[in-house]
């Protein structure tokens, strides 16, 4: 029996993660659910904006599905961003971001990348001072240990797809001992394991310009924190933009799905909030979480024909409902 | 009468250099050229990538155009980055890197921007050690003078060009003290004089993935050195790739124009080699450096009505001579 914490969070995070449990649920009847809760609202009421209670949750379930949450515009004492701590305390050490072509949505067909993040290190070390006045350092921490958890993890994603393409992406020109340790770690997994063949590397400048000229020719992207955060989030232009890109924070035994998008105080409330994402992320958890590839690629192919059936990229102020009953019927 | 140090570097830019500068000489026939090397064939001759008689040349004229250098694929002990320690030396604190439409070549009409990037702090610092085994950190270093110098080049960009709108791009949710040090002394600046009307912000990732949703939706985009590596790279897609990137390097009473394409050995030699790109980065030097708007819009308009009048994009073979000989001869 499957378990699931679920998380709404903030915004529409409360809009379309109830829609994403209810898909899963028809998937998986047995499917036991746990609320908890995290995020900015969950800050201003309990003083936490991850209650240990949350995280202890997501330990004894090993899976959660987390919406999203606000941020304070101003920095405020105590608070550090909910999803940041989770995949820190959880160790999460990979995200996984894909990036595919969907029937009428996506800007252009025949894409299907995943972009695998380190999750923990790099520039969100948490490590900044100021070294004098007007002097403000960040200390960019790389690590063995974490490249080769990434490594590994990529390991079982080019198995299981089979993967054509491996592209480590760096800036080892610039940053030879950080890059350095990061590309050496990743060749040595890779490499050690009969990929050889697949290997490529890319400095991250011409990665990003590449992504845009012709992502058709990635298959898996490998690379540190911020340079996945920012390569993931211009790629996902090609799959239809933040309303269809999902994630998965994902760690030994546990992992958090995520849609990349925020909680969009913009339109809360509206009726225009997107639950695809959310419901895409599911999949990846199935599909790598609970190894349940039958279950991953139904709830894709709901998807994919609810969208074709539909045949329009924009459902107006009907999206939440529209959506939820165009992909349950599809199931 | 203008000074010009040349510096054709390696690879390509040995082809590119010679046409751009013939140009050049076309508009200020009175031109006054001093050569000079650079890169890494001069480091192996002269176990220098940058020579001080290079520097001293660049002081003394106080503009130059570099072409292009090739990196050794391997660590080489006392080779550094030939444009990275001119940047550095000569204290070219600002990359100014437009993007805009040409006819016929490029992807996308009505794009016309500009990157402003910081160009010799951040993770360019050259601060990165071993902590322990396995544990590597690299500095991102953010100094408030280097953010004002940056802020101060945006000014006068803005004032030229009459900005609508200056984004300021950073990760300050992840990097409160660097990006932060870096968005607040830019806010002053730039508020201060009476710009906070066009002032906007934007996170990295977010940038990037509206750089390519609708780029044409950006004016000045102002961030800090990394940042700017990766966006100027993938918003040169817009423009028609690296083939028609220029870029300067722009500090105090200096100037570096810079094709932003490598030496690119797979095409030296064959006659493909692009000149648009080093061209255009003369452009950037007549407006910026010796604010000859007159002659930079001359230059940028022969390019226009060579590439309208060529209709295509690729010129095969033929590349070198046909943009050499039909941008003189719109000139
Ligand atoms: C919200 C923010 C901390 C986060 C990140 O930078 O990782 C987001 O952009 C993401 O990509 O999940
Ligand atoms: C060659 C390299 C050091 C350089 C950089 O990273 O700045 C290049 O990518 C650029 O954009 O000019």
């Amino acid at each position: 029996m499957h378990k699931l914490v679920v998380i709404s969070g903030d915004g529409i995070g409360r809009e379309v993660v109830p829609v994403a449990v209810e898909v899963l649920e028809k998937l998986l009847p047995n499917l036991k659910t746990v609320k908890a809760e995290a995020g900015w609202d969950c800050f201003q009421r309990h003083g936490a904006a991850v209650p240990e209670a949350t995280l202890q949750a997501l330990r004894d379930c090993g899976a959660g599905l987390f919406g999203a949450v606000s941020s304070p515009s101003q920095r405020v004492n105590g608070y550090r961003s909910a999803i940041l701590q989770m995949r820190q305390a959880l160790q999460l050490d990979v995200n996984l971001r894909p990036v595919r072509s969907w029937p009428v949505v996506s800007a252009k067909q025949g894409v299907d990348l995943i972009i695998l993040r380190e999750n923990c290190e790099g520039l969100y070390s948490g490590r900044e001072h100021l070294e004098a006045d007007g002097v403000a350092i960040a200390e960019r921490v790389i690590t063995r240990d974490a490249c080769k958890a990434l490594a590994l993890r990529t390991l079982e994603v080019a198995k299981a797809r089979n993967a054509r393409r491996i592209t480590l992406v760096h800036k080892a020109n610039i940053l030879p001992l950080t890059c350095g340790l990061f590309r050496d770690t990743c060749l040595e997994v890779l490499e050690g394991e009969g990929w050889a063949a697949q290997l490529d590397e890319r400095l991250v400048d011409l990665a990003a310009l590449q992504l845009v000229q012709q992502p058709e020719a990635f298959d898996l992207i490998v690379t540190t924190n911020l340079f996945g955060d920012i390569l993931s989030d211009l790629a996902c232009h090609w799959s239809g933009g933040l309303a269809l890109a999902p994630s998965l924070n994902w760690g030994q035994g546990i992992a958090l799905a995520e849609p990349v998008h925020g909680s969009a105080p913009d339109i809360t409330g509206s009726g225009r909030a997107n639950p695809l994402a959310a419901i895409l992320s599911l999949a990846l958890l199935l599909r790598y979480r609970w190894l349940d590839e039958d279950n991953a690629k139904r709830l894709e192919q709901a998807v994919e024909s609810f969208l074709q059936q539909e045949g329009r990229a924009d459902f107006g102020v009907d999206t939440t409902r529209v959506v939820r009953e165009g992909v349950l019927a599809a199931l």
